[in-house]
C-alpha cells in the first residue's frame, strides 16, 4: 500500500504531538525587547515506568544530535517504534525537508500517515505515539533530539507486513 | 573594560555548561545503521524552588524558539542575567555565528568572560549560571531554546557598572 504524503501542520500532526515552527505560533516579546519568544512550542514529557518512584531518580531530558543519512526512495516502511516513557522531538539542523510517518495505533500501529516536513518545522512525537526512525531526503542531516533518558524499557519496534510505500518526489 | 572574544570550546565552556555540537563528541550508529547519535551532548536541569514538592507537579523543560535581533557593536554589555532553577540551552538555527558572555560568580557576576559560537554550536548553560542574553551578530537569527516552565522564581538580573565592552570583529 502506498503513502500519501501530506503537507505538515499543527492541525493534521496534532494527533501525534506538536509541530515546533514559529508560523501562527504564540510569541511575545523578551530581553529589553530585542527578542521574540515563540513560547512552549512543546514540552518534554518524562515518564517513570514504576509511577511510584520519583523523577529526579531515574530520568531526565538529554540533547543530542542525530546524523542521518539520506534515504532511497520508493522506501519501503516496514517498521515502526515508540517510546512509551518520554516524548522525543526533531529540529532540522541542515536546512533541508523530510519526511515524517507516524500511526495513531495503540498497542500496534494501525493507520500510518506520511508527512512533509519543511526544514524550519521540527516534530515532537508524544510518548508512546509510532513513528519511523528519521527520513532525511537529499543528504546526509543533522537534527537536534530532545528525549528521555533513564530507566526503563522506552523503545518497543513493531514489524509492519506486508510494509508500505513511500514515493518521494 | 573590554572583553576578550575567545573560541568557544567544550573545554574552554566547561565551567558553565556544555556546548552541543558534533566535534569531539561520543556517538554510535541507531536505526540499523542509518543514523549516528551523539548523544546526550547536554542534559535539561530541573529544579524546585521548595525541594520537597515532587517535580511533577511543579515544572517541565519546554522547547521554544527564540527570535533574537542583530546586536551593535562596539556593544556595552550593562546586565546579566540566571535561571537558579534550571539549564537554559541554545541552539543556532539560522546558520550564523553569534556571541556568547558569561560570569562564574555566584550572588553577582563577579569575572565575566566571552565566547564566539560557531553556525554549528550550541550552549546549554548550567543552572544559575550568570549570561547575557542572546547576542545575535549579523541579521536577525532564530534559536532553538530548551528551558525550565514552572512556578517560582527563575530570573535574577544584575545590572554591572561599569559595564563592560564587546569589541566585534
Amino acid at each position: 500500500m502506498t503513502l500519501n504524503i501530506e503537507p505538515l501542520t499543527a492541525e493534521s500532526f496534532a494527533p501525534f504531538g506538536e509541530v515546533i515552527q514559529t508560523e501562527s505560533a504564540h510569541s511575545f516579546l523578551i530581553n529589553n525587547g530585542t527578542t521574540e519568544r515563540f513560547h512552549a512550542l512543546a514540552a518534554v514529557e518524562l515518564l517513570e515506568e514504576n509511577s511510584d518512584v520519583t523523577r529526579e531518580n531515574h530520568c531526565r531530558a538529554i540533547i543530542s544530535i542525530f546524523r542521518a543519512e539520506a534515504r532511497h526512495f520508493p522506501f519501503s516502511v516496514s517498521m515502526l517504534e515508540k517510546h512509551p516513557l518520554g516524548s522525543q522531538a526533531f529540529i532540522p539542523l541542515s536546512g533541508e525537508p523530510y519526511l515524517v510517518v507516524v500511526a495513531t495505533g495503540m498497542d500496534s500501529p494501525g493507520q500510518l500517515r506520511a508527512f512533509i516536513a519543511t526544514a524550519t518545522q521540527g516534530v515532537n512525537y508524544r510518548a508512546g505515539v509510532w513513528h519511523h526512525p528519521l527520513l532525511a531526503l537529499h543528504k546526509t542531516c543533522d537534527f537536534l533530539v530532545v528525549d528521555r533518558q533513564g530507566s526503563g524499557v522506552n523503545c518497543i519496534e513493531d514489524d509492519l507486513d506486508p510494509p508500505y510505500l513511500l514515493i518521494y518526489p
